[in-house]
């Protein structure tokens, strides 16, 4: 009996963590349109290709609103084999919540310098794909906690599920890691490479429910 | 049993889905005031004048809160019908999310240009038509999947509801649509064909709830 | 057996209601603070001046933030007292929602200009009062929709605590009315009443519980 | 029975308080990054090092956020040991939601000066440190009104578990004033204070679920 109680206050307390988290991450999420400026139109200037001339505004945001969209089901699918909150569990989710909320700055960096001359586009595209990357990389730190040695998992969840999923998730920093060095290149690459990354997730080839 | 506890899962899987996206909704529709300016009243300027001056803003505003508030209702009613989740739908209820966080700036771009010249004018109201469009399609894309012989819906819905449901949902983005065309004559038009589809939902005439 | 179940799922409307309220007031609330601009100090000027001078802002977050949150207050308190939904409610549900969206424009209005020339504060303070006072009386009609012949009451409400409900709601728009009547004698006795009414509901001389 | 269902009605209104400040929280510690601003890089400067400049917008954001997610999950574990609201209580969480969401002006406010002239730096960190002392004092008063004479504890809680948490949070407001001392000696002394605070907080070395 007490031991089912226990249980009870821990799961009520992955519950709380994971509507803050939610919070949160709708909140980042949301607020990237409000760094979409309305282009000043003057004299003879049409508004229509002003509105144009602002694609890396539009590219900026519909990339991280996917990205960002693709972290939250991970992390909600990822929390759904986590039975239990220790202190470490949560200041690790902090250091990520820390990390989605400065992807509108980094997108916003991106949107006003992706058109701009060469140097400063590059730095934009590394300065955005550093934080995708540092957001991947608490992730991964964040689950490898709290599966190493069943740590924090569910007893319900089997050895191949918790495995299945670290080798899902190992790729993600690598992968935007490789996008930082690739903007040394030519930023196009970069951007082509995250979104392939967030057009294959949302395509239904890999459903990580159905080995559930 | 099994099965019992399997659509548990399921049903819970929808509520967080639903949980986020009225996270998502909530912020894009209370976002839509930050892009009301403070006019700056310089001389013998009134500021009574100057906040009416401001009058698109406050079209703007008003017309997308109405519009936003119906859409999260009609997102809010369709996921009652709607048992499962699968990777499509999230992957779609993500692209409608995108669609309705960028109504925020569509509508700053209207109230911007609503009072200024002809082509401008024209041109915003066809980006701001064009936004309920995209959001209006998603929506319905997003409810054909999922009715699409009864793929996700609850076995305790009726088939009649669904096919209401569905004839209910299919004028949207026609009329959206319609709005961005008439906007090519005038406006004024446009506008009023959103206020009116604003107003004639939110009269009591057609209670979605009855036929439940 | 089929009205307990229908009775569960009109909770379980309200619930969702209350659920989205409370966003967008959350968000309402937390956003009044981004209306507080950063002071920029040049030459000599001591920041510590700066900000002083910046008080009508904190007057209004301050005020605003109350006042909202005694809104929320009523709106949660209210609410447990109504049972079902139905389309009107939920309409004026989404125009409260938007009264109270709008509240940080009008404290931003007030803030900007309260230490303006007379003409300026006082068209201010009447916008801020005027705001408010909408807020009261959608708030009010849409009690008084609820309740009307108890039409949408739990059952398990006291005509009684019906009665004493309509009787504190009423004042509501009555003095925020008179707030904005006020501000053509001084904007300062406006203030003063919404102080008032800010401090005597926080006060616990008379706690809507206790009679519950 | 009628005692059991009371409990029951008064934890439902604990748990409809916590959602509010949740999302309050949430948002004021999402918001701080909209006071990160795009740096406009002109001519020959490079947008590397315009980046690099802008380190105050980052330790603020950075220590901000941290700060106000150990408050977060203090207001959640606080709120695991009360039981029961009452009118004060509301309040008193309202003035604490109140000092919270002005955390994004505190910490702009930091970010703009603490590279400025040493009048200014100095000005900038003690509003930084007045806010968080401020926020301290209103969360030790809600403690120390909930558990006087065990107010409206859980009766399930022990003496002792209300004593350590009294203990817990004593030193918050302390430290914090301590902080707006020595920015008179050099804001970096404040800094590095309530960086180890935090840092301190985020280290498993005192786990505040260990004892309960």
């Amino acid at each position: 009996m007490a031991a089912d109680e226990e249980d009870l206050s821990h799961h009520h307390d992955t519950v709380r963590l994971e509507a803050f988290s939610d919070g949160v991450i709708a909140i980042a999420i949301t607020l990237l349109v409000i760094e979409i400026t309305v282009p000043h139109v003057e004299g003879s200037e049409s508004l229509a290709s002003a509105l144009v001339d602002q694609w890396p505004s539009y590219v900026g945001f519909i990339l991280s609103f996917i990205t960002i969209g693709i972290m939250w089901m991970n992390h909600h699918t990822m929390f759904k084999d986590i039975e239990r909150c220790d202190h470490v569990l949560i200041g690790l989710n902090l250091l990520l919540l820390l990390a989605i909320a400065a992807l509108p700055f980094s997108t916003a960096v991106l949107a006003e310098y992706l058109d701009q001359n060469d140097d400063s586009r590059t730095t934009a595209t590394m300065v955005y794909g550093g934080a995708f990357t540092a957001t991947a990389v608490v992730f991964n730190a964040l689950w490898l906690y709290a599966s190493h040695g069943r740590r924090l998992i569910d007893r319900h969840v089997s050895d191949m599920r918790v495995r299945q999923r670290t080798l899902r998730f190992i790729p993600g920093p690598v992968l935007y890691a490789g996008g930082v060095g690739l903007a040394l290149l030519t930023p196009w690459l970069t951007l082509a490479l995250y979104t392939a990354m967030a057009v294959l997730y949302l395509l239904p080839l890999d459903d990580p429910e159905k080995s559930s």
